[in-house]
């Protein structure tokens, strides 16, 4: 274990971290009252979400960095605001820190999450530091706003939508799930630009999150499987797996899957307008059925199961 | 151990949880897509505040039942909207919880936060469900809006002013730390009636929290050893800690400390406007002194430690 500085007290890291928090005019009371105040801007809906990461269970220090955590830990709640094409504002961050771990681990850990929230314009307007007996434990809440067309949901695919995915997929264990970039930008340029029906964000991988859209939609979907992006991580020799099973049950990929009228899906493939590929995927049913169809044209059911992060 | 359920995954207790969720028109988007829309009166800043609970660090499941830990868990944070003088409006749940607790444990743990919600006229909007290695883990983040004063901040405090509290202080470990009722209804009738200066409410302890107000207003105080409201279970036998500095020192009173100009003070002492009694305990001075006057005339410092969660 290496030489680490003693934790000395919640209000030592608190003030730590107020000295790090830059003014906000979007914050009229940020660290340091009972409460935080945040001003979004008038007559728009507040997004919230909230994510949890536990050592052990979530990430193993063995592997990931605390800085990488940290990046991580603001990261999976930017990529569900990405989900609903909303614009980030605050962040609140609570911690259960270890003696073990020390002072470096709890700072490296919040430069990560301070970096991610610099990157992304959020202001970190709150947090509550406490001893952990066992592991490092990591809880965001992230509030954003509506833009101008309010958000997308899950629940808004409709028959004939085609379905559309930014980036590759599958395999982000070995590494991405450590460094993807959320897709706030992305979802914000498709949202202004597309009449998008239905968002989701790949956490629990595409055959279970293309799932609750479908749930939550109350139709069905046919993939090709000829068409799914296949990240290159999932083609590392990984044993029995297929790399197209990584690309669907895979967890962590962190990017968009949305849905779309066939006109608007055809202009944004032609129009690639973000840096990374969007690629069509599939296309919503009306029926119930969720399916993958195979280059010989057979098909095969899609399990809903996916990446469960709770039975890991 | 009793027989427990096993936990059964992540979706199968949102899903218990979502239909216990009732529809709140201040919730466009609730339990169910990537995130929450919270609807907030026009022109009014959000107040946010966040409270993580880690078992065997806050808590006891030898002592505590899950169902208390849940009120606690929601209480604790309604506190703090209410040291703001805030109107709580929703909040966001994420947990860890263990395999041997299972899903009775959880089950009741979410019925205390439920309730206490309930109350309080909260919303729950979304919520994150883990497994834990070692112990249950609940972070609430909770939401609140300013009324149409505004808010009551820490840092307004001013020499001359009174300081009051709500209730009685001290030996709140006991049971009151399980068992009390966030002051919320009260701080909005004395902010409705009363012109507040400053405001926190009592979790570290009246030594350490009128300390941050002395802090944040740059200011010092006098209290009055007489007549600080001693509560009786800071009476009980315990060693060689007299009752006053239970009163003192203890933390998790969850009263309201607050101060006022002397006008305004004496008639709020006359009118006794809550269900709990408001005492006259100190006065605000412009230097940076914080002492304690006792019977005699002679005084002493107070030192500003305090029931530090951390170190406990």
């Amino acid at each position: 274990m290496p030489h680490s500085k003693p934790l000395t007290g919640e209000f030592d890291y608190i003030a730590w971290i107020r000295q790090r928090v830059i003014a906000d005019s979007r914050v009229p009371i940020g660290i340091g009252d009972d409460a935080a105040l945040v001003r979004f801007s008038p007559n728009r809906d507040v997004i919230v979400t909230t994510d949890m990461l536990l050592e052990g269970v979530h990430f193993d220090l063995q592997i990931a960095t605390p800085y990488q955590v940290g990046r991580k830990a603001l990261g999976v709640n930017l990529s569900d605001i990405a989900a609903m094409a909303g614009i980030p504002v605050a962040a609140t961050v609570a911690l259960g820190v270890t003696e073990t771990g020390g002072l470096e681990q709890a700072e490296e850990l919040f430069r990560g999450i301070h970096e991610m929230a610099a990157e992304f314009n959020v202001a970190i307007v709150g947090g509550d530091t406490n001893r952990s007996r066992d592991g490092l434990v990591i809880s965001i809440t992230l509030l954003g706003e509506a833009g101008p067309h309010g958000c997308v949901k899950r629940g808004g695919a409709r028959a004939g939508d085609w379905i559309l995915t930014t980036g590759s997929l599958g395999g982000s264990i070995r590494a991405k799930h450590l460094t993807f970039i959320p897709r706030v930008r992305e979802a914000a340029v498709l949202h202004d630009r597309y009449h998008l029906h239905s968002m989701i964000d790949l956490s629990d991988g595409l055959a279970a999150d293309l799932g609750h859209v479908l749930e939550e939609s109350a139709c069905g979907a046919v993939l090709q499987a000829d068409s799914i992006p296949i990240n290159d991580l999932a083609r590392i020799d990984s044993g029995t797996t297929q790399p197209l099973e990584h690309a669907l049950y895979d967890g962590e990929d962190f990017e968009l899957v949305f849905t779309l009228g066939e006109g608007d899906a055809r202009r944004l493939l032609a129009d690639q307008p973000l840096d990374v590929p969007v690629t069509h995927i599939g296309v919503i049913v009306e029926s119930g059925e969720y399916l993958l169809q195979l280059a010989d044209g057979s098909t095969r059911p899609v399990e809903r199961r996916g990446y469960d992060h709770f039975r890991r």
